[in-house]
């Protein structure tokens, strides 16, 4: 590269003279970090990557993709209701733009400092455009919340505006928009859920983040924990939004099966149902009752009135 | 991908019905990996990407592949001084040849079960070929081996061949070699000195791991460290495979500026040198002791008589 890696880190990712955390001894700069975990607390870790043409337009904006980068791997902490750390960074790239590094650091520091998240390490190489993040985070021991926890009778939530990310990607895929619609922030800047996971996190039995659409992930939940789920189909949360951008039956389409919104899907007993409510409220976040687990394995969609509906092509059909 | 991601975790990746540690409460199959941290130890974590075509060549053996990568970012723990514990994998694949995985998977595991450290999580993706691994381990706490403790007057030593994994290097890019040739498995199969990096942990004061050249990371130590490093060129150990191969002058030259040998660098205090030797002798690894660390900053290079030498283009002279 022009710049070389260590210009490179110490001018765009180097923050080391910022109030150090107790629990961080060495940052950049040796063969490896030295963390000192806190005691009487679980340590959680999630890695993802982002590669250019996959999980990401080609031309997307550098500071959209520092953003965005970030907040699908702090979405993973927010399912498991952990309280983010430190995070580290591999960084490929064709070539060492400074314009587009200033931008993609940006973006990824303006949502890691809302979080409080420090970076701690990282590698930067040559190489097509892709991002690999490490993020970090705490539960108190034995806390974190896991997919495999749901139980029978629980209630099934969901929070936002599921299927928007969706809308917004199609959007981008046709052209023709500005990075300030709200459906497309939605694609690129999604908000991971990290202080409603934590507050939810002594209420609930089970979470997952919606990164592979929310049947899918209702799916993963139920399968993992044994029982079943069913999911009232009028109760989904379509926002205004969607709704005008898609028209009524694409947007629930979209809400139901449209992956990348990184909310949160979660379950609780009925009776925390004011609890949630209030906890929703703190975080002013909409979160939606969907539907129940079951003991029948497998999914089953319902409408308002009770009567079973079923997914088929581009919308859904009453039987 | 032909298989589905899910799949190809369960068959190359996930192991976890193998004994399980402590510090693991849950690896692959939630969005994070939950970890208790040993009490009285520190965490300690290195990042490292592969990129097919940078860090290694195009058609690279799925095994060696798996072997190296993991070996690299291994290197860096045995450079600390530190126990290995966990790792995560992120791994880009053009596609889900099953051959290649089985090889690869293969080739990282036989590494990971002689160092004893178990894979937790990670992410599978369509893309280049690319692998970004994650590995975490342990020293009692404040025992971290770090590149900025060089004091003036510590003897500075290697260990190993360096030197070797370059002339491997070479042939590779030249073609018509064997994978069992000696320098080519120095490049392909590294053999990270966790071991040694351990039993050295409470007496030398600074070190590095070989992966940039000896002189370079010698740079390295003596930069962070705020003192200088004098070097004997004479006392560089050259293999015989590598003078064979390269003749003497071209040996030494690979020897002090040939990347890719994961070796280690280090300093120590010289009354230690017989408790060094011992526990050479002990892992029998060679361990020479190629200079000293000085106040003046800045590299010297000497020879065995004690005069002063200059690296030159692709040899070296004197003054």
């Amino acid at each position: 590269m022009a710049l070389s890696e260590f210009k490179l880190i110490q001018t765009y990712f180097n923050r080391s003279n910022e109030t150090a955390e107790p629990d961080i001894l060495l940052g950049i700069g040796d063969d490896c970090a030295i963390l000192r975990p806190k005691p009487g607390q679980d340590l959680l870790l999630s890695i993802d990557t982002l590669i250019e043409g996959v999980h990401f337009p080609q031309g997307t904006a550098a500071y959209q993709l520092g953003w965005r980068s970030l907040a699908v791997n702090l979405s993973d902490l927010a399912a498991m209701g952990a309280q983010p750390a430190w995070f580290t960074l591999a960084l490929a790239l064709p070539d060492s733009d400074e314009g587009w590094l200033s931008e993609f650091s940006r973006g990824l520091f303006d949502l890691a400092d809302q979080h409080q998240i420090r970076l701690i390490g990282g590698d930067t190489t040559r190489g097509p455009l892709s991002i690999t993040i490490q993020v970090h985070g705490y539960t108190p021991t034995g806390k974190a919340l896991r997919r495999d926890g749901a139980l029978a009778g629980d209630a099934l939530y969901v929070t936002g505006f599921p299927g928007e990310a969706g809308a917004g990607l199609r959007r981008i895929q046709q052209g023709g928009y500005t990075d300030t619609d709200h459906l497309i922030r939605r694609f690129y800047q999604p908000r991971p859920r990290l202080a409603f996971g934590q507050l939810i996190r002594d209420l609930a039995h089970s979470a997952i983040d919606i990164s592979d659409g929310l049947l899918a992930d209702i799916g993963h939940i139920f399968e993992r924990s044994g029982v079943g789920a069913c999911v009232d189909v009028d109760a989904i949360p379509c926002s205004a939004p969607l709704v005008e951008a898609e028209g009524a039956v694409e947007a629930l389409r979209l809400a139901l099966t449209a992956g990348d919104d990184y909310e949160l899907c979660f379950t609780a007993a009925a009776e925390h149902h004011a609890q949630i409510m209030h906890h929703a409220q703190a975080c002013q976040l909409p979160v939606t009752r969907i539907g129940t687990i079951t003991f029948e394995p497998g999914l089953s969609l319902i409408n308002a009135s009770g009567n079973s509906v079923v997914m088929e092509g581009r919308g859904y059909q009453h039987f």
